[in-house]
C-alpha cells in the first residue's frame, strides 16, 4: 500500500474525513531518513520543480547577465498569488529581456488570491488581470529570457523538444539523481512540460537546493542563489496569507518551502541539509500544509515559537457556524525512521 | 479495507489524484443489492437526513395545519444556495408560524453560492445575507414551526434532549431500521444534532423516501409528500448551478437526490424503490458527484439523454489554462453485485 492516513477530521466521537498520502525525508545524498507510506511512490512534481526549471537560466550566467538578483530569482521559483506587485515584477523581468507580456505562453487565469478566497487581498487600482498575474508568470518570464539570451526561438519554447526544455529536463535529472529515461512527462496547467518523480528523489533535490551540493560547484552556486532568493522574498514566491509565506517566515531563513498543485509540498532545511517531499493523494491543500507542519514537528525542526506560529496550519477546531467546537482537524501520520 | 478508489485524475500517462470512498445500494427492505468498499462503514449523514428531520413535523400534521405545501416541504429538505428566493421562502415559513428570522438557531454564513464560486448568481438588490440565507434555514424554520405547533420551548430546541430532537432521532431510527442506541451523535455545522449511520442504512432510508413504505402508512404518506416536494422543486432543495438540481431535473421526477457535507451523497429511484448512499472519504464534492453519476450509470438508471445531461458531472478533461487536454477526471469505482 503506497498511501497512509496523514490528516483526519472528527465530528463528535467519530472520524469523519481522512486524507491519505506519502512522505519521504532524505539528506543531500538521497539517503532515506524517514518516511510515511511509500517513499518511492511516483508523483507529478508540479510547481515544486520551479527552482530546477530555473537552473539552466541561472547556471548559464544568463540571469546574472540580465542583472537579475534576489527579487527576480525568487519570482522564477514562484507560485505567486497574482497580486499587483507580482505582476509588476514579472513585467520588469520581461522588459529587461526586451520582451513584453505577449511573450508569456502560460495563459491567463483569475489571480490565485481570488481562487483561494483570500478576502483581504485586492489588485491595485488600474491593475487588470493578465498573463502577468498567472501564478507561474515568473517562471515563464525566465523561460523567455533564457531563449532571448541563448538565441533560441520563442515560438515553441514550451515544446518538450525545445533546447530550453531539454536543458530543464537534464537539470532536473541531475539534481534529483534520476536517470532522464525515468522522468515521466506530463503537461502542467501552465503548458510547460512537467515530470513525475519518486517522492524520495524530489526530496533529495530540495535537500541539495536548501543545503547545497559541494560535489557540483557550478550547480551548487546556482542552487544557493535560488534558495537565498526564496527565503529572502517568500512574499514573491508565494503571496499574502499563503502557507509558503507563513512557513518561510517562521523558518527565519532556514526553510525553503514550496507548494505544488494537487497536494504536493516540499520543505528543505538549509542548516540540516535535509528535506522532505509529500503528496496528499486527494490533492487537498489544507491537509497538504497540515501534513508538512506535522512532518517538521516530528523531525524536530520546530522550536517553541515555530510550533506556535504554525499551530493553526497543523490542526484546527471544527466549529458550528455559531462557533461551538464540535470536532477537529488533526495530523495522524507517523514518520517511520530508517536510519 | 473500508474504502476503495472511486474517482481519479490523470496527467499524461500517470494517475495524479485519487478519491477513495464507499457505496451501498439497497432496496426498501434494506437488502444490499450492490456495493463498493464496505457498505457497513459508518458515516455522518449530515444534510442527507433533512427529509427525516422533517418527518415529525409532517407526520404530526403540523405542516398541513400551517398550510405548508410543496414549496415549504421542499425547503425543509434543502441545502439551498442562499439565493434571494430561498431566503424569502424561509421568511414566509417562519411568519406563518408567527415567528421571525430571530428564531433561527443555525447562525449565519456567507450564502453557499458565494462559497461555491457560482459566478452567475447574485442576491437581489436590497437583499442582505442573514440567517435566512444559511443553507439549512428551511430545516430550522421547520424546527421552529414544530415547537410552536406543539407548545414546546424554542430556546433550547437544538439540544439533543429536547422533545423535537428526540422525535427526530426516533424517526431517523425507524426509517433507517437502525436501533436508536446505534445512532452515533455529533453536532452539525448548523448546530443541530446529526447522526452517523452505516451507509447501507442511509440508503435504505432513501429507498423508502423515494419508493414508499407501505408497511407504515402514516410514515409512508409523510415520506411521499416530502419526496414529491423535493422532485417538484429541486431549485428550492438545491440552487442555481448545483448538482442536486441537475440530477433531479435529469431524473424527470424519478430521482430524489440529496447532498451532505464532506462527501456524502444519496439518490433514490422512485420507480425502482431503490437507493444508494456514498461517502468520499476526503470530502471532495466534485468526486462525490462524479461517483454518484457513475453509480447511477452502473445501476442502469440512465437513458441516453440522462447520460448526456450528466456527462460533465461524471468525467471531465483536465486542460491547461490555454485549453489543451492534458489529463482527465474519470470514475474508477466498480460496483460489486450482491444479489
Amino acid at each position: 500500500m503506497d498511501w497512509t492516513p496523514l490528516i483526519e477530521t472528527s465530528r463528535g466521537p467519530l472520524v469523519e474525513c481522512q486524507h491519505w498520502g506519502a512522505v519521504a525525508v532524505t539528506d543531500r545524498d538521497g539517503r532515506l531518513l524517514a518516511h510515511a507510506g511509500n517513499p518511492q511512490v511516483r508523483v507529478f512534481t508540479r510547481s515544486t520543480i520551479k527552482p530546477f526549471q530555473a537552473l539552466p537560466l541561472v547556471q548559464s550566467g544568463a540571469a546574472q547577465d540580465l542583472g537579475w538578483g534576489t527579487d527576480e530569482l525568487a519570482m522564477l521559483c514562484a507560485s505567486h498569488s497574482g497580486e499587483s506587485f507580482h505582476a509588476r515584477q514579472t513585467a520588469r523581468m520581461l522588459a529587461s529581456a526586451g520582451q513584453g507580456p505577449g511573450a508569456l505562453q502560460c495563459g491567463q487565469h483569475p489571480p490565485l488570491f481570488t481562487q483561494l478566497g483570500l478576502a483581504d487581498v485586492a489588485l491595485e487600482v488600474g491593475d487588470t488581470p493578465s498573463a502577468l498575474h498567472h501564478n507561474c508568470s515568473g517562471k515563464h518570464a525566465g523561460f523567455v529570457a533564457y531563449c532571448v539570451r541563448h538565441g533560441l526561438p520563442l515560438a515553441d519554447h514550451l515544446e518538450p523538444q525545445h533546447p530550453l526544455q531539454q536543458a530543464v529536463r537534464a537539470a532536473l535529472a541531475q539534481v534529483t539523481d534520476t536517470p532522464e529515461a525515468e522522468l515521466v512527462m506530463g503537461i502542467d496547467g501552465c503548458s510547460a512540460p512537467n515530470y513525475a518523480l519518486p517522492l524520495q528523489r524530489l526530496a533529495q533535490g530540495y535537500a541539495r537546493l536548501a543545503g547545497g551540493w559541494p560535489a557540483q560547484p557550478a550547480t551548487d552556486a546556482a542552487l544557493r542563489a535560488l534558495a537565498d532568493a526564496m527565503v529572502a522574498r517568500p512574499d514573491l514566491v508565494s503571496g499574502t496569507g499563503r502557507h509558503d509565506l507563513d512557513i518561510m517566515r517562521a523558518g527565519r531563513g532556514d526553510w525553503v518551502s514550496k507548494t505544488g498543485a494537487d497536494g504536493v509540498q516540499v520543505v528543505g532545511s538549509r542548516s540540516r541539509g535535509q528535506a522532505f517531499a509529500l503528496k496528499v493523494l486527494d490533492g487537498n491543500i489544507t491537509a497538504q500544509v497540515a501534513a508538512a507542519v506535522e512532518v517538521m514537528a516530528q523531525l524536530g525542526w520546530l522550536d517553541a515559537a515555530q510550533v506556535e506560529a504554525l499551530a493553526p496550519r497543523r490542526a484546527a477546531t471544527i466549529a458550528t457556524v455559531r462557533g461551538r467546537a464540535v470536532g477537529e482537524r488533526r495530523p495522524v501520520l507517523q514518520l517511520q525512521w530508517v536510519v
